[in-house]
């Protein structure tokens, strides 16, 4: 497997690549093959883009026959290094971190090849912790999430506590050796740039969307 | 005001750094202009990149001042289509959606200008309709998106029901008159292209950043 600097944006449609071909029963053998440009539908992107994004990581297509379906979900999870399991911690057992740990349980309970496990929740309410949400995933104090993060192998960190928090819980994440951050605060954070940090921010969405509106 | 053709990312960089510029205190004397270097070190940037987004839509420096930081905030809101009220509508009132509307209120209860009123939300749970999410937003039978998203002259769309029912509440959303569609369930809307959409889905999220953690 090559691996080169590929920009982040072929990242997330390697993404809904994968995802587009999990929906796909591969199990199917009429469906053993799939085109870009049938690809390119599901995802929502042209052949040509789909054949591009591919293209950064090998020979995966056979000249007018397509990508063998199957093969290419296995390379792409690879790639995406979804083919193992990864334990995920969230900061913040309110509302959203709640949503959010329960949506994934439910993901997982679906079947398929879900990689995320939500190890465990964090939060200061001394109610929220020692609970369990969604039957898997203790609430420990955010005091804990050092320790708590590195004995559970957990890899990966969502915030959502109030943004005057953010910065404070996204350090003990890093402390615990997280390494990349899903945020929900609308407050940017200033960590080591070896941490990847994904702003997942619904107010600037939100903003971003009223400029269309203008028409 | 020059109305371009802008690409999508820089629409994404003038909303932070809105969102910058109005965590500053701009009635302080002290803070009547802004360096390009400033307002990226804020939004996290470079400098040039500032300049660039901001080239895009007209001339707010003034070399070796800076940005006159009240009058570039104004101009932002207004190229952004946030200086005035916009209603947003949810679907679905399960804990994602609930999540969703009450931190919309308590943004706008801290103060500032921010243009976002939840107006209504829909959910099919029988439990649920009837009832008002925190205090401000009513919760109507799906069936009735059309009608009272007409009448409450709501324009963007938050759509947090699950992935089956995404495309039928988009739907409905759009024959009720919204134009820009935030879509929270992990399922692509095929919708007119004139209707904008922006995709915030937290697995593809995830996806997107195990890729990084592979090292």
């Amino acid at each position: 497997l090559r691996r080169l600097k590929v920009p982040d944006v072929s990242i997330g449609r390697l993404a809904v690549y994968l995802r587009a071909l999990g929906e796909l029963d591969l199990k199917d053998p009429g469906r053993r093959y799939i085109s870009s440009s049938e690809l390119g539908a599901l995802a929502g992107v042209s052949p040509t883009q789909v054949r591009k994004d591919l293209a950064l990581f090998g020979e995966f297509g056979k000249q007018g026959v397509g990508y063998d379906a199957l093969n290419l979900h296995r390379e792409l999870e690879q790639i995406l290094g979804c083919d193992r399991r990864i334990n995920v911690a969230v900061a913040g057992a309110g509302e959203l971190g709640i949503a959010l740990v329960r949506h994934n349980v439910a993901r997982r309970h679906e079947g398929g090849r879900y990689p995320f496990v939500m190890a465990a929740a964090f939060d200061v309410d001394p109610e929220k912790i020692g609970t369990v949400i969604a039957g898997v995933t203790p609430v420990y104090h955010s005091s804990e999430i050092p320790r708590r993060v590195r004995e559970a192998a957990v890899k990966m960190g969502i915030i959502a506590v109030p943004p005057s928090e953010a910065q404070g819980v996204a350090e003990l994440m890093v402390q615990g050796g997280i390494m990349a951050i899903l945020n929900f605060a609308p407050a940017r954070l200033a960590l080591e740039p070896r941490v990847q940090v994904v702003q997942a921010d619904v107010s600037l969405e939100l903003v971003r969307l009223a400029y269309y509106l203008k028409g």
